[in-house]
């Protein structure tokens, strides 16, 4: 076979594999580059106040199913889990773009309502629509966002420079976006079956609200700008925690250790693995899309956050040929596995 | 019919339509937005260096169709089209992000020749990659691209400052790009129709290129910039020289009259025109995609650009209330229309 007709299927380097082997090509030619590709956001400018920009695309199909997800709640979350890269920099966002690819089946009501949610979440995050792009889509909607956001030089934080012995935060709670996607799925099987039967989504409303408007945590790097701490490094969880942990441990060239009785979990999560025979650790590791924050601080650090009711200490990082472990409720050790989602 | 089921056709008041709705429920909140929707990039920052942004998103099948467009060229392109937007604004490309939506039709060497296309054009505008989202996608290719520039304060040029008597230029020549494409699509009915049949591209190399390949004109922004000379207004043609004579018109609150004897129009997109037994001038008034410069200077600039070999004088700024006419060659004046490109 010839090198023309070699064809290596993406599955089989993974998503994060052609990023590492596209980004191997590219060097940076201008001085106002100052992070690009391998980070939450990209960072540039020059002077004091520097500008981060992330980018997500959602398409129809693949991140979101409208038969369960209402326009105006994708909206928010489209906005939402672009700002979430920008927490997760510890910068402030501001401006975004939206860009729509549309198809005959949308109307002009129905777009109405997707930007009644990019309404709110500009509102709730204090950014602003300054452009954006839209266009027929021979199928699917396809929702591509920009986002902009603004940090002091010396308070940007990477995934690269979490230390030894730094402890490990986690914001908020664990699990629930991935229950609640199960629920939603549930209830559409059953509706095809059974178009009488009536969704029972109230007693999983908890849930449910963290799969269909995620928040993102800007409370959270508000709060730590008032307490003067800035992490040693931080990543939003879109793919599930023990992804990140690798994210951060490679970054950083770190091992890490956390625990697993430390790991926060809500009742409503943990009571909907069970009941959907799934075990809630795996849950709260693998499952995705919490867009809660995973961050290291320094020791000297800890009394500022040790009361917090949103942030958890879940672990400490460690040498990088320690590896990545979770101590479990029995006091084994085991290695964490990195599943996260896969969309290829 | 009660409100709630009303539905609008997006057709029923078209892409311009529905910006200007959207639009009109938003407000800039943040000191650093200064220019938000209705541009070719939206402008932020504070002090004498100020940022640009922009969007471009492109889908197969309403953009691209890869039976006749390479992907190395494709990737060109896409990055092209966006540089093209901060040239708009007179400023200087600086990074981008290339969000991509690929089906598993895709293999990792074709992904690789799409990103060679974006590696020439990052280095043609030195630009740099920074970041972006890779994804599955149910069917066909999606690229979505966010580029940032920059410019100095006293430099941005907007659409809306063109004053009455300035002169109006255009860059390159019009409508290759739109008989180009008319020729890929002919020879592409062909092939469907014969597969034996070679394609009998090579005579129409360059309007082909036009459109497969398009350029930015950073040059002439970097030539505009050695005379010293800033434009009073500027857009770029991706829709077509009417459709953005109307746009300069509305934001700068004039009219224009053009002459259509002084239209640039090459002469293979000529003989090609009359091949395809369309009126030559139709289509340098209506193609789109030429990602030429259209921008109006005041006369006391006219000396700086009289002898420009890539810059014709086109017409002049008129009073609002005389609207957008176009002298003919028999020297009657007609009243512009803007076509421009429907993609709903």
């Amino acid at each position: 076979m010839s090198e023309q007709q070699k064809r290596t299927e993406i599955g089989e380097i993974g998503e994060f594999g052609l990023i590492d082997q596209i980004s191997s090509k590219f060097t940076n030619k201008n001085s106002s580059t100052l992070k690009g590709i391998g980070d939450d956001a990209a960072v540039f400018g020059s002077g004091d106040l520097l500008q981060l920009l992330s980018t997500d695309m959602l398409l129809e199909g693949v991140h979101f199913d409208l038969s369960y997800m209402p326009l105006q709640h994708l909206g928010y979350k489209a906005v939402a889990v672009n700002v979430s890269d920008i927490a997760a920099m510890n910068g402030l966002p501001k401006q975004i773009t939206v860009s729509l690819g549309l198809s005959n089946r949308f109307s002009v009501e129905a777009i109405e309502e997707l930007y009644k949610g990019i309404q709110f979440a500009c509102e709730d995050y204090s950014v602003d629509l300054v452009g954006g792009d839209t266009t027929s889509s021979p199928s699917g909607l396809v929702i591509s966002v920009a986002v902009i956001g603004e940090v002091q030089k010396e308070k940007v934080v990477y995934r690269k420079n979490a230390k030894e012995n730094d402890i490990i935060c986690v914001t908020g709670d664990l699990g629930g976006a991935f229950l609640g996607l199960q629920v939603l799925e549930r209830e559409k099987a059953v509706f095809k079956e059974n178009p009488e039967m009536q969704p029972d989504l109230e007693k999983y409303d908890f849930i449910v609200k963290r799969q269909l408007k995620p928040s993102a945590r800007m409370d959270v790097i508000h709060e730590l700008g008032d307490l003067g701490l800035v992490p040693t490094s931080m990543i939003d969880i879109s793919d599930g925690l023990a992804s990140e942990l690798f994210h951060i441990a490679k970054n950083s060239e770190v091992g890490v250790t956390i625990y697993e009785d430390k790991l926060p979990i809500a009742k409503m999560t943990y009571d909907t693995a069970v009941e959907f025979n799934m075990d809630p650790m795996t849950c709260a590791l693998n499952g995705g899309e919490d867009y809660e924050l995973l961050f290291t601080i320094g020791q000297n650090d800890f009394e500022k956050i040790k009361n917090h009711a949103d942030i958890a200490t879940i672990g400490y990082v460690d040498k990088r040929a320690n590896g990545l472990k979770m101590v479990t409720k029995n006091n084994n050790t085991v290695a964490l596995q990195a599943q996260g989602w896969k969309h290829f």
